[in-house]
């Protein structure tokens, strides 16, 4: 079957999240008097996601977006960096900095070069206000926004890829996701997905990243998305 | 409060259905030895639109897509026309030319341009796949699409406009619905979004379209999308 559908993670696949959580967070701290390694509280922050969507995942406590997920992570940081006493509302603003990332150099392009060919979506565990306001922000254009939002769970879980294939009216065969995760990719493989790999190799700070995959392991793999669009012809 | 996004109807408002279908139709039909009015032809097909989603909202029948409901529809006029023998397949493939419609001339431009300042999402009764397939036809670009399929029911009932304003994250004053009908608009209106009306006088075929509201009916009352972008400095 040809791949109709091209389904994009987006934080670290198509967003560069430390970048921007690093220069949000500065902009929001440095004020105060904080002084940090800004690399290392983004990751910091990035570091309970995971967690926190597991308790959700497990069912151990009812969905809530990931807007609400971030404010709430980044309780965690803010103590571990003794941040000074910041308000609810600046908490509040700081945790939307996740609607404020910038998109990869190659991201818009690549991303624009694969809608004349396929529908290009969103597939990722943001919400849907949070997944528009961050395409807005980074200047990027889906076709189409799907996501964790519309079954009330987090990837990996197979509803998020199910629900995309519904949501699409295609045959998962048909759709190809596309992520910097392994994780991910294995998961949407599990659902009857093709997969393509893209290398993010400054996820989490210069030269800091998840491991690669050897050769062969998904369907292609490409450098950025410029690359994976040369491959796909578009 | 300012508004943020503007929510979009599909049929009529933003895409020409009755020159689509009528095309399509003949396209389809003709090479059966068809001599329609096609035109009219689009019109019956139309005409069932509300009376198939009322049994939805009223819960008489369980949810089913808009696609289903243009394939359940097509029956009647092929019937009322004496439409020779057509087969399954044939007749799906000809349910599906709500997919393949043309946008009004100035609707990709002038959503290019809402876009810049707002969130401009569509806002239909028609299901994710018709949607997302119909923008690719038809060369236009939401930012999200939002609509009837994610709460499984069909405008007018207030959940689809409620679900909007959830799914954006917004407050209701926050939205503009924009749409060339009134039950579409008064519908958004109850529920606290703005409303713009824009005129399309050949809806239904050469200066065939609803009733143009008084004046001062809506917040704001557009010739067209341009006009629309106009008045609101986009």
């Amino acid at each position: 079957m040809t791949i109709k559908a091209l389904t994009f993670d987006v934080f670290g696949t198509t967003v560069d999240w430390n970048t921007g959580i690093a220069r949000e967070s500065e902009k929001a701290l440095a004020p105060k008097g904080c002084k940090l390694d800004w690399v290392a509280f983004a990751n910091r922050w990035r570091s309970e996601y995971q967690p926190f969507m597991e308790e959700v995942r497990t069912g151990r406590r009812p969905y809530a977006t990931m807007d609400t997920l971030h404010r709430e992570m980044l309780d965690i940081p803010l103590a571990e960096y003794k941040v000074p006493n910041l308000t609810d509302q600046e908490k509040q603003d700081l945790a939307l900095a996740w609607r404020r990332l910038p998109a990869w150099p190659d991201a818009a392009e690549g991303l624009d070069r694969m809608r004349e060919k396929f529908i290009v979506a969103a597939l990722s565990n943001g919400n849907m206000a949070l997944t528009v306001n961050l395409a807005k922000f980074a200047d990027i254009s889906w076709d189409i926004i799907l996501g964790a939002e519309l079954v009330e769970t987090y990837k990996p879980l197979p509803q998020v890829y199910d629900s995309a294939a519904h949501y699409l009216d295609l045959n998962p065969s048909e759709i190809m996701m596309v992520a910097c995760h392994h994780w991910d990719l294995d998961a949407a493989s599990e659902r009857g997905f093709r997969t393509a790999f893209v290398s993010r190799l400054d996820e989490y700070g210069k030269g800091e990243h998840d491991p690669q995959p050897e050769p062969g392991t998904y369907d292609y793999q490409a450098t950025d998305f410029l690359d994976l669009a040369n491959q796909l012809g578009c």
